[in-house]
């Protein structure tokens, strides 16, 4: 790389895993996609240059549901190159808390609020794996190992 | 933003904390930058696109110190806009481990290996910060609460 150039980086993305916690059980909230690629998807978008993944996470999860969340933990980074066929995207996952009524709003065409070991079909992009993932931490407090364990 | 358009979002980069297990004390290595900013800073360097950010660890820290480091934990994701001059660049830092005998190569002009409570000065973007969250990792075993807290 040219020292003057700027690098060419994967984009970075963020998506938020919302739990219900004035709800029994404590649901999570997931969205029907309005665009390509069609299907259930976590809350999250892209981040803007300016703003911190943590704003990011709160600003995507209020414009697509309506909830003002509160952050509770950084689930984990999933980086595989294949996991939007668009592009490569990086995609900081986040796990937060929230109450009151969840809407559909922006990019979000529909919203349902799911056991988290329950999801609808077809989840799009790696949502199932971050899912999957997400119970691990849910049931254990602990984030998952990092993919392919320790290299 | 256009449906068409490719977002841009900041740039990606890793960084890595690398213990060296099999020395005393587990002292962790840093290296003295040959381009601006200069002075001493974890290994670590920009994301292509293509390869997941454990590939990025792991290529970061073998060009920059000669290691073949195993990667433990995800410590966080650093994401200031203001962490770095050149513009806004999202950090994720791994912890990892490695043995055998470290060399400064590449972007890395020096290498040195630290007592992770008494690291040289100075440091430079935020890895003052990112070092004092990795003390409360190695004393804990748990990442660090989100910058903010419960948010």
């Amino acid at each position: 790389m040219n020292a003057m150039a700027k690098p060419t980086t994967p984009l970075l993305a963020v998506d938020i895993i919302i739990e219900l916690d004035d709800r029994p059980g404590s649901p999570i909230v997931l969205i029907e996609r309005r665009k390509p690629p069609y299907g259930w998807a976590l809350p999250g978008g892209f981040v803007d240059v300016g703003e911190t993944l943590e704003q990011a996470a709160r600003r995507e999860a209020l414009e697509e549901t309506a909830l003002d969340v509160r952050l509770q933990a950084l689930l984990g980074c999933y980086s595989d190159p294949r996991r939007d066929a668009r592009g490569h995207t990086v995609s900081a996952v986040y796990v937060a808390r929230a109450g009151g009524v969840a809407e559909a709003r922006d990019d979000a065409l529909n919203l349902g609020i799911f056991a988290p070991g329950a999801p609808p079909e077809p989840l799009v992009f790696d949502h199932a794996l971050i899912l999957r993932e997400y119970l691990y931490f849910r049931a254990t407090g602990r984030t998952p190992p990092l993919p392919g364990g320790a290299m």
